[in-house]
């Protein structure tokens, strides 16, 4: 997406060095980090400098590719230990997020071409990129038209340009319908704890001059109530052959809500989303983040300086789940690359069994 | 209720000084707040330094009894010019906070005393002060029925002791079966924008030493899904004749969740909070709060200095209204000073005709 003149992607990388646009510094500041090892991307996508489900992928991909290209040099010709260091690698990649389907998707592919040689790790890993960039486009497309022109969304979280290497998820459809100059109005939740809605999309669809609110998380389901939400859009972290569908916390929440009212609820997602070894969401793996999410903020005042704030009550705890599992009987339908499908249409429309 | 060695109410009036405890301030500091004339008392309502239904309708019938004495030192001895004063500071105080029924039903109680005596109007000031105290404790004594031992509770903003004099509403209960000796657990929802939850909720609740745990506002219906919630006990600002209920923004998301997955779901009020003249919740005027309550946050660093940092994105502009409507249909049951009654039971059991 273009920022001021120039076009960027959420990640890329160029030689062996990982960039990033740095997730955690917006929207207060813009700028690249730069991950000269898979350390440090490992780190990155831990922390939350590059998040989201397809940005995580590719940030993944690529620091598989830069342990294929560091285990060549540390392996000193030894195939065994080459070997072992990328297996080993694989694994401290998979421990960085455990609820993003996309990680486990890239790391599998790049290891399996790291498997031949460290090159092959690297053309996989962009290539995988691009194919991010590519489905997010077609998602785009086949989204934009479920946007009528005068409608109200709603959307939770940043599933943007910034979150799919570019486009995004739930925002690409957005983003197309508004260049083919349709009118309509984003309502935004803010997205406690890390506020990803009030920071990484309200940014975006400021850049992008798309007319927008943002809201409380709380307020959501009373602008549905009131009927001032004609459809909501949202991403995903890790959809089941069901259907069910991991998202950031809250989506739920709104799912339901959603429903109740007969408002439709797409899920927008490419289909490297969807974990066809996990028949349930019962099956997957919730992460739990640091109850000082919960508990602290940290912003800058008026004078641009920034501080770490107390919100609570000094003598509570708190927990602080980062996903939820929408069940498909909440969902309308999926907005994929491949077409926008039921949640009962998924396994047929994909065939999992030939992949 | 007892903070430090030392019993207090939420609001009173010594002589004619409201005072209050400044729940601005708080979780961070715990103290009075003077009020020694009604336009103060107007300003506290407004500015939310005293907050929740009951405790507004204390404060509300404390100014309106203000009013009155200063109305007659005011008039010189003319009764015109004193029922114009008393009418022009009713309006007033009515128009600090347009959603809470309570208001309303404590300025009209104390206006119409004051018609016939501003000394009146004290007296009627004090008894309904003292109202809430026994209908509260009365809301805590039958709603602790509804608490089983080792079960889990969720609750949505304040309506603690805080909220309604003494007691509590949708705290109550909890409090009461406390002193019975039961065991449970109470999560609680941060309450966004405000974080009455965080730091209303959270500070009443660790005074008490009643276990309990903060969550985002979009954890709820996540926790629910787990099966971790029980019973969800909330309070109101308003309820209508049919049982459709304003309350905190948010409260509605919770009912729906609630309901969609089972959950009972209690709304706690003493029955000041019904507004027998509405008949349905489309009818209930919400409040709309500023903007720059979603946007910027304000709290302490770990210095103890308070700082008012910037959440959102520079760019964007927020919505921000305080309460939503969860109709009658989602609500379980009222918990109120008669007696637990489904919405269906409410107008026999108040018989509001006689009223």
């Amino acid at each position: 997406m273009q920022v001021g003149e120039k076009d960027y992607r959420a990640v890329w990388m160029s030689g062996t060095c990982v960039q990033m646009i740095d997730q955690n510094r917006l929207p207060f500041a813009f700028g690249a980090l730069e991950c000269p090892t898979s350390h440090d991307t490992c780190m990155a996508i831990r922390q939350m400098n590059v998040r989201g489900a397809g940005s995580i992928g590719a940030a993944a991909a690529f620091a598989m590719a830069q342990i294929c290209a560091e285990a060549h040099k540390l392996s000193e010709g030894s195939r065994e230990r080459y070997l072992s260091l990328i297996e080993e690698g694989r694994q401290r990649v998979e421990a960085t997020r455990p609820t993003a389907r996309d990680l486990f998707h890239a790391t599998g592919l790049v290891h399996q071409a790291g498997v031949t040689s460290a090159d092959g790790a690297v053309r996989v890993a962009h290539s995988l990129a691009d194919g991010y960039v590519y489905r997010a486009a077609r998602i785009g497309e086949l989204g934009a038209t479920l946007i009528a022109d005068g409608c109200n969304l709603l959307t939770h979280c940043n599933a943007g340009w910034l979150a799919l290497v570019d486009h995004g998820s739930a925002l690409a459809p957005i983003y197309h319908a508004h260049q083919q100059g349709k009118r309509f109005h984003v309502y935004v939740d803010e997205t406690r704890p890390r506020l990803q809605g009030a920071r990484l999309t309200a940014w975006e669809l400021h850049q992008a001059e798309v007319s927008h609110t943002l809201i409380a998380d709380n307020a959501a389901a009373f602008l549905m109530w009131q009927g001032k939400i004609d459809l909501v859009i949202t991403g995903a972290d890790r959809i089941t052959a069901n259907g069910d569908t991991a998202n950031k916390i809250g989506t739920f929440a709104k799912a339901v809500a959603a429903r109740s009212l007969g408002i439709p609820f797409y899920v927008a997602a490419p289909s490297s989303t969807i974990d066809w070894q996990i028949s349930t969401g019962r099956g997957i793996p919730i992460e739990y983040r640091d109850a000082g999410e919960v508990l602290f903020a940290t912003g800058p005042d008026a004078s641009g300086i920034q501080h770490t704030i107390r919100l609570a009550s000094p003598g509570s705890g708190a927990i602080n789940p980062a996903f939820d599992i929408t069940p498909a009987e909440f969902i309308t339908a999926f907005i994929t690359e491949e077409g926008i499908f039921a949640p009962g249409e998924l396994v047929h429309a994909f065939n999992p069994s030939k992949q």
